[in-house]
Protein backbone atom coordinates (compact mmCIF):
# COMPACT_ATOMS: atom_id res chain seq x y z
CA UNK A 1 0.00 0.00 0.00
CA UNK A 2 2.50 2.84 -1.47
CA UNK A 3 -0.03 5.59 -1.41
CA UNK A 4 -2.78 5.15 1.22
CA UNK A 5 -4.43 8.53 0.48
CA UNK A 6 -5.60 6.73 -2.53
CA UNK A 7 -6.98 3.77 -1.11
CA UNK A 8 -9.72 1.95 -2.42
CA UNK A 9 -12.09 -0.18 -1.41
CA UNK A 10 -12.30 -4.35 -2.20
CA UNK A 11 -15.66 -6.05 -2.29
CA UNK A 12 -15.37 -9.40 -1.49
CA UNK A 13 -18.66 -10.78 -2.97
CA UNK A 14 -20.07 -14.11 -3.20
CA UNK A 15 -22.12 -14.48 -6.48
CA UNK A 16 -24.34 -17.45 -5.27
CA UNK A 17 -24.51 -20.67 -7.82
CA UNK A 18 -24.24 -19.31 -11.02
CA UNK A 19 -27.58 -18.34 -12.08
CA UNK A 20 -27.73 -14.71 -12.03
CA UNK A 21 -31.14 -14.50 -10.49
CA UNK A 22 -29.89 -15.38 -7.50
CA UNK A 23 -27.48 -12.55 -6.91
CA UNK A 24 -28.49 -9.80 -4.35
CA UNK A 25 -29.75 -6.26 -5.31
CA UNK A 26 -26.82 -5.05 -3.49
CA UNK A 27 -24.10 -7.26 -5.55
CA UNK A 28 -25.58 -6.03 -8.83
CA UNK A 29 -25.74 -2.25 -8.16
CA UNK A 30 -21.47 -2.88 -6.73
CA UNK A 31 -21.02 -4.33 -10.11
CA UNK A 32 -22.01 -1.57 -12.21
CA UNK A 33 -19.71 0.74 -10.05
CA UNK A 34 -16.24 -1.07 -9.74
CA UNK A 35 -13.64 -0.57 -11.54
CA UNK A 36 -12.39 -4.03 -11.42
CA UNK A 37 -13.55 -7.42 -11.45
CA UNK A 38 -11.15 -10.26 -10.19
CA UNK A 39 -11.71 -13.56 -9.94
CA UNK A 40 -11.22 -17.38 -11.49
CA UNK A 41 -11.98 -17.33 -14.80
CA UNK A 42 -15.69 -18.78 -14.89
CA UNK A 43 -17.18 -16.44 -12.12
CA UNK A 44 -15.68 -13.20 -14.03
CA UNK A 45 -17.73 -14.88 -16.72
CA UNK A 46 -20.80 -15.36 -15.10
CA UNK A 47 -20.11 -11.73 -13.74
CA UNK A 48 -19.49 -9.79 -16.87
CA UNK A 49 -22.67 -8.65 -18.49
CA UNK A 50 -23.59 -7.17 -15.10
CA UNK A 51 -20.66 -4.70 -15.11
CA UNK A 52 -20.18 -1.37 -16.56
CA UNK A 53 -16.60 -0.67 -17.90
CA UNK A 54 -14.99 -2.71 -15.19
CA UNK A 55 -11.53 -3.90 -16.47
CA UNK A 56 -12.50 -7.77 -16.02
CA UNK A 57 -9.08 -10.02 -14.60
CA UNK A 58 -9.44 -14.10 -15.12
CA UNK A 59 -7.60 -15.87 -13.34
CA UNK A 60 -6.81 -19.81 -13.45
CA UNK A 61 -7.25 -21.81 -10.62
CA UNK A 62 -5.14 -21.59 -7.68
CA UNK A 63 -2.66 -18.91 -7.26
CA UNK A 64 -5.50 -17.78 -4.14
CA UNK A 65 -2.49 -16.00 -2.90
CA UNK A 66 -1.32 -14.07 -5.87
CA UNK A 67 -4.78 -13.17 -6.57
CA UNK A 68 -5.38 -11.58 -3.03
CA UNK A 69 -1.90 -9.79 -3.11
CA UNK A 70 -3.19 -8.17 -6.88
CA UNK A 71 -7.06 -7.44 -5.43
CA UNK A 72 -4.55 -5.56 -2.58
CA UNK A 73 -2.43 -3.93 -4.98
CA UNK A 74 -5.41 -2.42 -7.28
CA UNK A 75 -7.40 -0.87 -4.17
CA UNK A 76 -4.27 0.53 -3.26
CA UNK A 77 -3.97 2.57 -6.11
CA UNK A 78 -7.36 4.45 -5.43
CA UNK A 79 -9.29 1.38 -7.43
CA UNK A 80 -12.80 0.01 -6.67
CA UNK A 81 -12.11 -3.47 -6.70
CA UNK A 82 -14.57 -6.76 -7.25
CA UNK A 83 -12.86 -10.13 -6.36
CA UNK A 84 -15.58 -12.50 -6.74
CA UNK A 85 -15.99 -16.21 -5.45
CA UNK A 86 -18.90 -18.75 -6.00
CA UNK A 87 -21.21 -19.26 -3.28
CA UNK A 88 -20.72 -17.11 -0.21
CA UNK A 89 -17.00 -15.95 -0.20
CA UNK A 90 -17.21 -16.31 3.58
CA UNK A 91 -17.49 -19.78 3.24
CA UNK A 92 -14.21 -21.55 1.90
CA UNK A 93 -13.94 -18.45 -0.24
CA UNK A 94 -11.43 -15.80 -0.82
CA UNK A 95 -12.67 -13.96 2.10
CA UNK A 96 -9.71 -15.72 4.18
CA UNK A 97 -6.68 -14.98 2.16
CA UNK A 98 -7.74 -11.03 1.85
CA UNK A 99 -8.24 -10.33 5.60
CA UNK A 100 -4.90 -12.88 6.16
CA UNK A 101 -2.18 -10.82 3.87
CA UNK A 102 -4.19 -8.06 5.21
CA UNK A 103 -3.25 -8.76 8.78
CA UNK A 104 0.22 -9.76 7.90
CA UNK A 105 1.08 -6.65 6.37
CA UNK A 106 -0.22 -4.26 9.61
CA UNK A 107 -3.75 -2.89 7.89
CA UNK A 108 -4.63 -0.38 10.13
CA UNK A 109 -8.47 -1.88 9.87
CA UNK A 110 -9.47 1.43 7.12
CA UNK A 111 -7.63 1.61 4.21
CA UNK A 112 -8.31 0.18 1.80
CA UNK A 113 -11.96 -0.48 2.68
CA UNK A 114 -12.90 -3.79 2.79
CA UNK A 115 -16.61 -4.87 2.27
CA UNK A 116 -18.11 -8.32 2.53
CA UNK A 117 -20.93 -9.23 0.53
CA UNK A 118 -22.71 -12.22 1.15
CA UNK A 119 -24.20 -14.35 -1.67
CA UNK A 120 -26.28 -17.97 -1.87
CA UNK A 121 -23.96 -20.74 -0.86
CA UNK A 122 -23.68 -24.13 -2.36
CA UNK A 123 -24.91 -25.84 1.35
CA UNK A 124 -28.26 -23.10 0.70
CA UNK A 125 -28.61 -24.41 -2.80
CA UNK A 126 -28.17 -27.97 -2.35
CA UNK A 127 -30.77 -27.94 0.81
CA UNK A 128 -33.69 -25.84 -1.35
CA UNK A 129 -32.82 -28.48 -4.26
CA UNK A 130 -33.48 -31.07 -1.64
CA UNK A 131 -36.52 -30.20 0.33
CA UNK A 132 -35.38 -29.12 4.19
CA UNK A 133 -32.41 -31.36 5.10
CA UNK A 134 -30.94 -27.93 7.33
CA UNK A 135 -33.69 -27.82 10.07
CA UNK A 136 -31.84 -28.87 12.79
CA UNK A 137 -28.30 -28.41 13.34
CA UNK A 138 -25.66 -28.92 11.05
CA UNK A 139 -22.15 -28.53 10.21
CA UNK A 140 -19.95 -28.17 6.88
CA UNK A 141 -17.06 -30.37 6.28
CA UNK A 142 -14.85 -29.48 4.05
CA UNK A 143 -12.91 -32.89 2.61
CA UNK A 144 -9.87 -31.38 0.98
CA UNK A 145 -6.80 -32.25 2.55
CA UNK A 146 -4.88 -29.71 0.71
CA UNK A 147 -4.68 -26.63 3.59
CA UNK A 148 -5.79 -28.82 6.33
CA UNK A 149 -4.45 -32.26 7.72
CA UNK A 150 -6.27 -35.48 7.64
CA UNK A 151 -6.39 -36.44 10.87
CA UNK A 152 -8.13 -32.74 11.76
CA UNK A 153 -10.91 -33.67 8.84
CA UNK A 154 -11.06 -37.19 10.56
CA UNK A 155 -11.86 -35.84 13.97
CA UNK A 156 -14.70 -33.38 12.76
CA UNK A 157 -16.41 -36.57 10.72
CA UNK A 158 -16.31 -38.30 13.59
CA UNK A 159 -17.64 -35.60 16.63
CA UNK A 160 -20.23 -34.76 14.00
CA UNK A 161 -21.09 -38.01 13.62
CA UNK A 162 -21.24 -38.65 17.45
CA UNK A 163 -23.01 -35.21 17.81
CA UNK A 164 -26.23 -36.23 15.30
CA UNK A 165 -25.30 -33.24 13.11
CA UNK A 166 -26.72 -33.28 9.80
CA UNK A 167 -23.41 -33.04 7.77
CA UNK A 168 -22.76 -30.94 4.18
CA UNK A 169 -19.29 -31.55 2.34
CA UNK A 170 -17.57 -29.13 0.35
CA UNK A 171 -14.70 -30.69 -1.89
CA UNK A 172 -15.85 -34.40 -1.57
CA UNK A 173 -13.89 -36.32 -4.38
CA UNK A 174 -11.27 -34.94 -6.80
CA UNK A 175 -9.49 -37.28 -9.26
CA UNK A 176 -7.18 -37.65 -7.15
CA UNK A 177 -8.70 -37.64 -3.93
CA UNK A 178 -11.10 -40.28 -3.80
CA UNK A 179 -11.45 -42.40 -0.29
CA UNK A 180 -12.05 -39.62 1.73
CA UNK A 181 -15.72 -39.63 1.28
CA UNK A 182 -15.99 -43.01 1.70
CA UNK A 183 -14.50 -43.09 4.91
CA UNK A 184 -16.31 -40.47 5.92
CA UNK A 185 -20.01 -42.27 5.29
CA UNK A 186 -18.46 -45.22 7.35
CA UNK A 187 -18.11 -42.77 10.24
CA UNK A 188 -21.45 -41.67 10.14
CA UNK A 189 -22.64 -45.21 9.59
CA UNK A 190 -21.57 -45.88 13.28
CA UNK A 191 -23.93 -43.51 14.48
CA UNK A 192 -27.31 -43.42 12.41
CA UNK A 193 -29.43 -45.46 10.85
CA UNK A 194 -28.61 -46.61 7.42
CA UNK A 195 -31.84 -45.63 5.85
CA UNK A 196 -30.47 -42.02 6.61
CA UNK A 197 -31.17 -39.84 3.91
CA UNK A 198 -28.15 -38.45 1.43
CA UNK A 199 -28.49 -35.87 -0.77
CA UNK A 200 -26.16 -35.32 -3.71
CA UNK A 201 -26.63 -32.27 -5.66
CA UNK A 202 -24.09 -31.28 -8.82
CA UNK A 203 -24.12 -27.69 -10.30
CA UNK A 204 -26.99 -26.72 -8.82
CA UNK A 205 -29.12 -23.52 -10.77
CA UNK A 206 -27.62 -24.42 -13.47
CA UNK A 207 -28.37 -26.21 -17.11
CA UNK A 208 -27.00 -29.39 -16.23
CA UNK A 209 -28.24 -29.96 -12.47
CA UNK A 210 -28.43 -33.02 -11.14
CA UNK A 211 -30.32 -33.94 -7.78
CA UNK A 212 -29.80 -37.89 -6.98
CA UNK A 213 -31.63 -39.05 -3.50
CA UNK A 214 -29.51 -42.45 -1.83
CA UNK A 215 -29.68 -43.21 1.68
CA UNK A 216 -25.81 -44.89 3.47
CA UNK A 217 -26.91 -48.40 2.80
CA UNK A 218 -26.85 -47.26 -1.10
CA UNK A 219 -24.90 -44.33 -1.60
CA UNK A 220 -21.72 -46.46 -2.84
CA UNK A 221 -23.90 -47.33 -5.60
CA UNK A 222 -23.62 -44.05 -6.98
CA UNK A 223 -20.43 -43.14 -5.49
CA UNK A 224 -18.90 -42.84 -9.15
CA UNK A 225 -20.98 -39.99 -9.77
CA UNK A 226 -19.84 -37.51 -7.33
CA UNK A 227 -17.08 -35.09 -8.57
CA UNK A 228 -15.61 -31.34 -6.89
CA UNK A 229 -18.85 -30.05 -8.22
CA UNK A 230 -21.38 -32.06 -6.26
CA UNK A 231 -22.63 -31.12 -3.08
CA UNK A 232 -23.13 -33.89 -0.49
CA UNK A 233 -25.37 -33.95 2.77
CA UNK A 234 -26.32 -36.28 4.66
CA UNK A 235 -28.89 -36.47 7.56
CA UNK A 236 -29.13 -36.66 11.58
CA UNK A 237 -31.46 -39.47 12.80
CA UNK A 238 -34.32 -38.04 12.06
CA UNK A 239 -33.98 -37.18 8.64
CA UNK A 240 -36.06 -39.04 6.34
CA UNK A 241 -37.21 -39.40 2.33
CA UNK A 242 -40.78 -38.82 1.01
CA UNK A 243 -41.76 -38.25 -2.26
CA UNK A 244 -38.42 -36.96 -3.79
CA UNK A 245 -37.62 -35.02 -0.85
CA UNK A 246 -34.99 -35.10 2.36
CA UNK A 247 -36.70 -34.08 5.29
CA UNK A 248 -35.50 -33.24 8.63
CA UNK A 249 -38.26 -32.49 10.94
CA UNK A 250 -37.98 -29.18 13.13
CA UNK A 251 -39.73 -30.94 15.83
CA UNK A 252 -42.89 -29.39 15.80
CA UNK A 253 -44.77 -32.70 15.72
CA UNK A 254 -42.47 -33.96 18.59
CA UNK A 255 -43.40 -31.23 20.98
CA UNK A 256 -46.81 -29.46 20.04
CA UNK A 257 -48.42 -26.51 20.98
CA UNK A 258 -44.75 -24.94 21.04
CA UNK A 259 -43.18 -22.47 19.09
CA UNK A 260 -39.62 -22.19 17.97
CA UNK A 261 -38.12 -18.69 18.90
CA UNK A 262 -36.10 -18.12 15.55
CA UNK A 263 -37.05 -14.19 14.91
CA UNK B 1 -56.24 -30.92 -0.76
CA UNK B 2 -60.13 -31.01 -1.57
CA UNK B 3 -59.08 -29.97 -5.08
CA UNK B 4 -56.12 -30.87 -6.66
CA UNK B 5 -56.72 -30.36 -10.37
CA UNK B 6 -56.62 -26.77 -9.42
CA UNK B 7 -53.46 -27.22 -7.12
CA UNK B 8 -51.23 -24.15 -6.54
CA UNK B 9 -47.52 -23.44 -6.10
CA UNK B 10 -46.06 -22.70 -2.59
CA UNK B 11 -42.95 -20.50 -2.58
CA UNK B 12 -41.05 -20.92 0.59
CA UNK B 13 -39.19 -17.85 0.68
CA UNK B 14 -36.02 -16.56 2.63
CA UNK B 15 -35.99 -12.50 2.71
CA UNK B 16 -32.48 -12.65 4.15
CA UNK B 17 -31.34 -10.11 7.33
CA UNK B 18 -34.22 -7.62 6.50
CA UNK B 19 -32.51 -5.14 4.21
CA UNK B 20 -34.15 -5.89 0.48
CA UNK B 21 -31.25 -5.13 -1.15
CA UNK B 22 -30.26 -8.41 0.64
CA UNK B 23 -32.98 -9.69 -1.63
CA UNK B 24 -32.19 -12.45 -4.35
CA UNK B 25 -33.51 -10.62 -8.22
CA UNK B 26 -35.43 -14.64 -8.30
CA UNK B 27 -36.96 -13.90 -4.51
CA UNK B 28 -37.70 -10.33 -5.90
CA UNK B 29 -39.45 -10.87 -9.05
CA UNK B 30 -41.70 -14.41 -7.26
CA UNK B 31 -42.52 -11.88 -4.66
CA UNK B 32 -44.46 -9.51 -8.05
CA UNK B 33 -46.55 -12.53 -9.41
CA UNK B 34 -47.62 -14.46 -6.53
CA UNK B 35 -51.47 -14.10 -4.57
CA UNK B 36 -50.68 -14.20 -1.32
CA UNK B 37 -48.05 -13.35 1.26
CA UNK B 38 -48.15 -15.60 4.66
CA UNK B 39 -45.69 -14.74 7.35
CA UNK B 40 -44.56 -13.78 10.81
CA UNK B 41 -45.83 -9.99 10.83
CA UNK B 42 -42.44 -8.05 10.87
CA UNK B 43 -41.71 -10.37 7.15
CA UNK B 44 -44.45 -9.78 5.77
CA UNK B 45 -44.17 -5.66 5.95
CA UNK B 46 -40.37 -6.19 5.27
CA UNK B 47 -41.38 -7.31 1.32
CA UNK B 48 -45.39 -5.67 1.26
CA UNK B 49 -43.66 -2.63 -1.02
CA UNK B 50 -42.42 -5.32 -3.21
CA UNK B 51 -45.79 -7.02 -4.27
CA UNK B 52 -47.85 -6.63 -6.47
CA UNK B 53 -51.37 -7.09 -5.52
CA UNK B 54 -51.24 -9.99 -3.52
CA UNK B 55 -53.02 -10.24 -0.41
CA UNK B 56 -51.00 -10.41 2.37
CA UNK B 57 -51.52 -12.54 5.61
CA UNK B 58 -49.63 -11.24 8.92
CA UNK B 59 -49.76 -13.97 11.57
CA UNK B 60 -48.17 -13.75 15.05
CA UNK B 61 -44.97 -15.00 16.44
CA UNK B 62 -45.54 -19.00 17.39
CA UNK B 63 -48.73 -20.59 15.48
CA UNK B 64 -46.31 -22.39 12.55
CA UNK B 65 -47.86 -25.37 12.28
CA UNK B 66 -51.14 -23.34 12.11
CA UNK B 67 -49.41 -20.91 9.28
CA UNK B 68 -47.61 -24.41 7.63
CA UNK B 69 -51.43 -25.63 7.43
CA UNK B 70 -52.90 -22.05 6.04
CA UNK B 71 -50.11 -21.75 3.41
CA UNK B 72 -51.39 -25.63 2.24
CA UNK B 73 -54.46 -24.44 2.43
CA UNK B 74 -54.67 -21.31 -0.02
CA UNK B 75 -52.46 -23.65 -2.44
CA UNK B 76 -55.34 -26.54 -2.92
CA UNK B 77 -57.25 -23.92 -3.99
CA UNK B 78 -55.23 -22.84 -6.79
CA UNK B 79 -53.24 -20.17 -5.55
CA UNK B 80 -49.21 -18.61 -5.88
CA UNK B 81 -48.69 -18.75 -2.01
CA UNK B 82 -45.31 -17.27 -0.85
CA UNK B 83 -44.34 -18.29 2.85
CA UNK B 84 -41.97 -16.09 3.66
CA UNK B 85 -39.15 -16.26 6.40
CA UNK B 86 -36.09 -14.13 7.99
CA UNK B 87 -32.75 -15.56 6.60
CA UNK B 88 -32.69 -18.80 4.83
CA UNK B 89 -36.27 -20.31 4.95
CA UNK B 90 -34.58 -23.73 4.81
CA UNK B 91 -32.34 -22.94 8.15
CA UNK B 92 -34.09 -23.60 11.39
CA UNK B 93 -37.40 -21.58 9.54
CA UNK B 94 -40.52 -23.17 8.14
CA UNK B 95 -39.31 -25.21 4.91
CA UNK B 96 -39.45 -27.91 7.77
CA UNK B 97 -43.04 -27.59 9.03
CA UNK B 98 -44.58 -27.24 5.22
CA UNK B 99 -42.54 -30.80 4.11
CA UNK B 100 -43.63 -32.64 7.54
CA UNK B 101 -47.35 -31.47 7.35
CA UNK B 102 -47.46 -32.30 3.38
CA UNK B 103 -45.36 -36.07 4.14
CA UNK B 104 -48.16 -36.59 6.89
CA UNK B 105 -51.03 -35.77 4.74
CA UNK B 106 -49.46 -38.22 2.01
CA UNK B 107 -48.73 -35.48 -0.41
CA UNK B 108 -47.84 -36.76 -4.17
CA UNK B 109 -44.41 -34.79 -4.38
CA UNK B 110 -46.06 -32.39 -6.87
CA UNK B 111 -49.79 -30.91 -6.18
CA UNK B 112 -49.34 -28.33 -4.75
CA UNK B 113 -45.51 -27.63 -6.19
CA UNK B 114 -43.16 -26.45 -3.48
CA UNK B 115 -40.42 -24.45 -4.52
CA UNK B 116 -37.70 -23.64 -1.88
CA UNK B 117 -35.88 -20.09 -3.04
CA UNK B 118 -33.08 -19.93 -0.74
CA UNK B 119 -32.11 -16.95 1.00
CA UNK B 120 -28.87 -14.80 2.76
CA UNK B 121 -28.39 -16.55 6.16
CA UNK B 122 -28.26 -14.95 9.72
CA UNK B 123 -24.60 -17.30 9.82
CA UNK B 124 -23.79 -14.96 6.58
CA UNK B 125 -24.81 -11.99 7.94
CA UNK B 126 -23.15 -12.65 11.04
CA UNK B 127 -19.88 -13.54 8.87
CA UNK B 128 -20.18 -10.53 6.38
CA UNK B 129 -20.17 -8.36 9.31
CA UNK B 130 -17.02 -9.50 11.68
CA UNK B 131 -14.57 -10.28 8.72
CA UNK B 132 -13.98 -14.39 7.60
CA UNK B 133 -14.52 -16.47 10.79
CA UNK B 134 -16.29 -19.29 8.53
CA UNK B 135 -12.82 -20.17 6.12
CA UNK B 136 -12.90 -23.66 8.00
CA UNK B 137 -15.50 -26.30 9.16
CA UNK B 138 -18.47 -24.65 11.12
CA UNK B 139 -21.72 -25.67 12.70
CA UNK B 140 -24.99 -24.12 13.65
CA UNK B 141 -26.10 -25.07 17.04
CA UNK B 142 -29.55 -23.28 17.61
CA UNK B 143 -29.99 -22.93 22.34
CA UNK B 144 -33.37 -23.27 21.90
CA UNK B 145 -34.58 -25.62 24.09
CA UNK B 146 -38.51 -25.44 23.39
CA UNK B 147 -38.12 -28.09 20.12
CA UNK B 148 -34.56 -30.34 20.71
CA UNK B 149 -33.90 -31.60 24.61
CA UNK B 150 -31.20 -29.91 26.29
CA UNK B 151 -29.11 -33.13 26.55
CA UNK B 152 -28.92 -33.31 22.79
CA UNK B 153 -27.92 -29.66 22.25
CA UNK B 154 -25.15 -30.44 25.45
CA UNK B 155 -24.35 -33.08 23.16
CA UNK B 156 -23.74 -31.21 20.11
CA UNK B 157 -21.59 -28.29 21.85
CA UNK B 158 -19.38 -31.39 23.09
CA UNK B 159 -18.94 -32.53 20.11
CA UNK B 160 -18.58 -29.29 18.43
CA UNK B 161 -16.01 -28.37 20.86
CA UNK B 162 -13.80 -31.70 20.58
CA UNK B 163 -14.17 -31.12 16.67
CA UNK B 164 -12.58 -27.50 16.61
CA UNK B 165 -15.52 -26.25 15.12
CA UNK B 166 -15.86 -22.62 14.62
CA UNK B 167 -19.32 -22.34 15.93
CA UNK B 168 -22.44 -20.15 14.90
CA UNK B 169 -25.32 -20.55 17.54
CA UNK B 170 -28.95 -19.31 16.89
CA UNK B 171 -31.12 -18.16 19.55
CA UNK B 172 -28.73 -17.86 22.14
CA UNK B 173 -30.71 -16.64 24.62
CA UNK B 174 -34.20 -15.15 25.85
CA UNK B 175 -35.93 -13.34 28.72
CA UNK B 176 -36.48 -16.71 30.06
CA UNK B 177 -33.32 -18.53 29.00
CA UNK B 178 -30.42 -17.03 30.27
CA UNK B 179 -27.82 -19.92 31.12
CA UNK B 180 -27.66 -21.99 28.20
CA UNK B 181 -25.20 -19.65 26.47
CA UNK B 182 -23.12 -19.23 29.20
CA UNK B 183 -22.43 -23.25 29.91
CA UNK B 184 -22.01 -23.20 26.07
CA UNK B 185 -18.76 -21.09 26.52
CA UNK B 186 -17.81 -23.25 29.36
CA UNK B 187 -17.83 -26.41 27.19
CA UNK B 188 -15.87 -24.54 24.30
CA UNK B 189 -13.34 -22.72 26.82
CA UNK B 190 -11.94 -26.98 27.41
CA UNK B 191 -10.96 -27.15 24.53
CA UNK B 192 -9.78 -23.82 23.15
CA UNK B 193 -7.22 -20.92 23.84
CA UNK B 194 -9.13 -17.89 26.13
CA UNK B 195 -8.50 -15.47 23.72
CA UNK B 196 -10.64 -17.43 21.05
CA UNK B 197 -12.71 -14.91 18.98
CA UNK B 198 -16.45 -14.34 20.11
CA UNK B 199 -18.31 -12.20 17.73
CA UNK B 200 -21.91 -10.86 18.09
CA UNK B 201 -23.77 -9.46 15.78
CA UNK B 202 -27.48 -8.23 16.61
CA UNK B 203 -29.98 -6.29 14.12
CA UNK B 204 -27.72 -7.19 11.07
CA UNK B 205 -28.46 -5.00 8.14
CA UNK B 206 -30.83 -3.03 9.61
CA UNK B 207 -30.87 0.53 10.92
CA UNK B 208 -29.85 -0.92 15.02
CA UNK B 209 -27.00 -2.99 13.83
CA UNK B 210 -24.42 -3.78 16.30
CA UNK B 211 -21.38 -5.74 16.30
CA UNK B 212 -19.46 -6.63 18.91
CA UNK B 213 -16.07 -8.32 19.02
CA UNK B 214 -14.46 -9.77 22.38
CA UNK B 215 -13.02 -13.15 22.96
CA UNK B 216 -14.29 -16.83 24.89
CA UNK B 217 -12.13 -14.73 28.09
CA UNK B 218 -14.26 -11.85 27.83
CA UNK B 219 -17.84 -12.69 26.77
CA UNK B 220 -19.53 -12.72 30.08
CA UNK B 221 -18.84 -9.02 30.41
CA UNK B 222 -21.08 -8.17 27.64
CA UNK B 223 -23.39 -11.17 28.18
CA UNK B 224 -26.30 -9.32 29.16
CA UNK B 225 -26.44 -7.62 25.78
CA UNK B 226 -27.10 -10.83 24.15
CA UNK B 227 -30.63 -11.83 23.48
CA UNK B 228 -32.80 -13.51 20.66
CA UNK B 229 -31.79 -11.18 18.11
CA UNK B 230 -27.88 -11.30 18.22
CA UNK B 231 -26.18 -13.93 16.50
CA UNK B 232 -22.73 -15.48 18.29
CA UNK B 233 -19.98 -17.19 16.48
CA UNK B 234 -17.12 -18.99 18.24
CA UNK B 235 -14.25 -18.93 16.53
CA UNK B 236 -12.06 -22.02 16.10
CA UNK B 237 -8.13 -22.60 17.93
CA UNK B 238 -6.96 -20.41 14.77
CA UNK B 239 -8.68 -17.78 15.03
CA UNK B 240 -7.78 -14.33 15.90
CA UNK B 241 -8.46 -10.84 16.23
CA UNK B 242 -7.06 -8.18 14.38
CA UNK B 243 -8.09 -4.47 13.95
CA UNK B 244 -11.73 -5.24 14.52
CA UNK B 245 -11.66 -8.26 12.38
CA UNK B 246 -12.42 -11.67 13.57
CA UNK B 247 -10.47 -13.89 11.00
CA UNK B 248 -10.34 -17.70 10.87
CA UNK B 249 -7.19 -18.24 8.41
CA UNK B 250 -7.98 -20.79 5.60
CA UNK B 251 -4.77 -22.44 5.26
CA UNK B 252 -2.71 -20.91 2.90
CA UNK B 253 -0.21 -19.45 4.88
CA UNK B 254 0.77 -23.38 6.63
CA UNK B 255 0.91 -25.17 3.12
CA UNK B 256 2.04 -22.55 1.06
CA UNK B 257 2.51 -23.08 -2.49
CA UNK B 258 -1.22 -25.75 -2.63
CA UNK B 259 -4.29 -24.60 -3.88
CA UNK B 260 -7.40 -25.29 -2.45
CA UNK B 261 -10.28 -26.78 -4.74
CA UNK B 262 -13.39 -25.47 -3.89
CA UNK B 263 -15.20 -24.94 -7.10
Amino acid sequence: MTNQSKSGTIYLMGIGPGDPELLTMQARKILTEVDYVVGYSLYVNQVSELTNNAILEHWAIGEELERAKRVIDLSADGNKVAMVSSGDIGIYGMSGPIFNILSDMQWNGKTPQVIVIPGISALQSASALLGSPLMQDFCTISLSDLLTDWPDIQNRITTASEGDFVVVFYNPKSKKRHWQLEAAFDSLKKCRPLDTPVGLVKNAFREDQEVVLVTLSTVMNVYHQIDMFTTVVVGNSTSYLFEGKFITPRGYEKKSGKSDEKK
